[in-house]
């Protein structure tokens, strides 16, 4: 069974971490959460992830801290980056975050990215490519990428979504891949998601 | 401005909560959760409460306990009943929030119950009328309620949703009822709906 890597930082996008997590646990993917700190001091003295305040307000504690030792395409099947604005900063400007997007694809594992977590693609210096994101930040990335208004894109490995309302489409998609149409079926059934979400 | 207060308990189901939370936020809606303990003697010796560790294994740190002196209709426009198999058992068992349900809807507060939440409606008693929930708690719930197939059903100030798919349409709702349809509207535009949730 394929496992996921999902990672979340100060600012990180509620809708879009929650939905992504808790569908692919329905899909019998275990799922990590791996905290991306601003600062790698953050890190000191303990081992332990500190909460994340999420854009909204939310506070989740992470599994774990994120690193790139730990967090490699041996070990996970799936990376998957979430949106929020400070959240998607942060890890563009990680290095380690950057080296384990390529380090991913390059091993032909999946990569999924939503709304302002697309960002990380560009600081990664992925090839141009289609890319959905949230439109606010379609000039940031459209000299990178080719920018879709879909919902989601599938890119060879990396899925793209667009924002928090497309967080099913986005999450079943990655099942999709992961684990073939059947499993996105029934996990989808149970979910109650009007018709234009069970597409 | 209205606010609202959420609950949440051990195995609340964090598409639900989160969604609800966050949607809320988004117009300008402040929004407050309260922990509702399995057993009260968990809210000693801190008045801090602890993780709510989510029906998919996400942990989330409330803001506060929950209480019937402090979660009253003076205080809170809005009070939320997420689902989750468990959560739901634990907050039907409450007689402080069951009351806290009658006092809101006596004093014409908006009261929101989404999945298994509504089995609360069920435990305070509320008079026969219609709702939805999730199909897997029809049998439960057809003795007490006109049991709807809808995604969302607005009976007077009871507004239940169907299951996590439907979290979104249930938020917007609960925003249109407070703030009106404009902000409904404006809340709805960034969020990425597809064409399906955007109704």
């Amino acid at each position: 069974m394929p496992n996921a890597l999902i990672l979340i930082a100060q600012g990180s996008e509620e809708v879009e971490f929650s939905t992504t997590f808790t569908t692919l646990v329905r899909a019998g993917i275990p799922c990590t959460s791996a905290y991306v700190p601003e600062n790698p001091a953050e890190r000191e003295p303990s081992d332990r992830p500190p909460l994340a305040r999420c854009s909204e307000g939310i506070h989740i504690l992470p599994d774990t801290f994120f690193s790139a030792e730990d967090c490699t395409p041996d070990k996970y099947d799936l990376l998957v980056v979430p949106g929020g604005s400070k959240s998607s900063e942060i890890m563009s400007a990680s290095p380690a975050v950057q080296q384990t997007v390529r380090n991913f694809l390059d091993a032909g594992r999946v990569v999924g990215m939503i709304c302002a977590g697309v960002r990380v693609a560009k600081a990664a210096g992925l090839p141009q490519q289609p890319v959905t994101s949230h439109p606010v930040l379609k000039s940031e990335l459209e000299d990178a990428f080719e920018f879709s208004d879909e919902y989601v894109v599938i890119s060879g490995k990396l899925v793209t979504g667009r924002g928090p309302g497309a967080s099913f489409l986005f999450a079943l998609t990655l099942v999709d891949l992961l684990c073939g149409e059947e499993k996105r079926k029934e996990v989808a059934g149970p979910l109650m998601l009007p018709p234009g979400l069970s597409i």
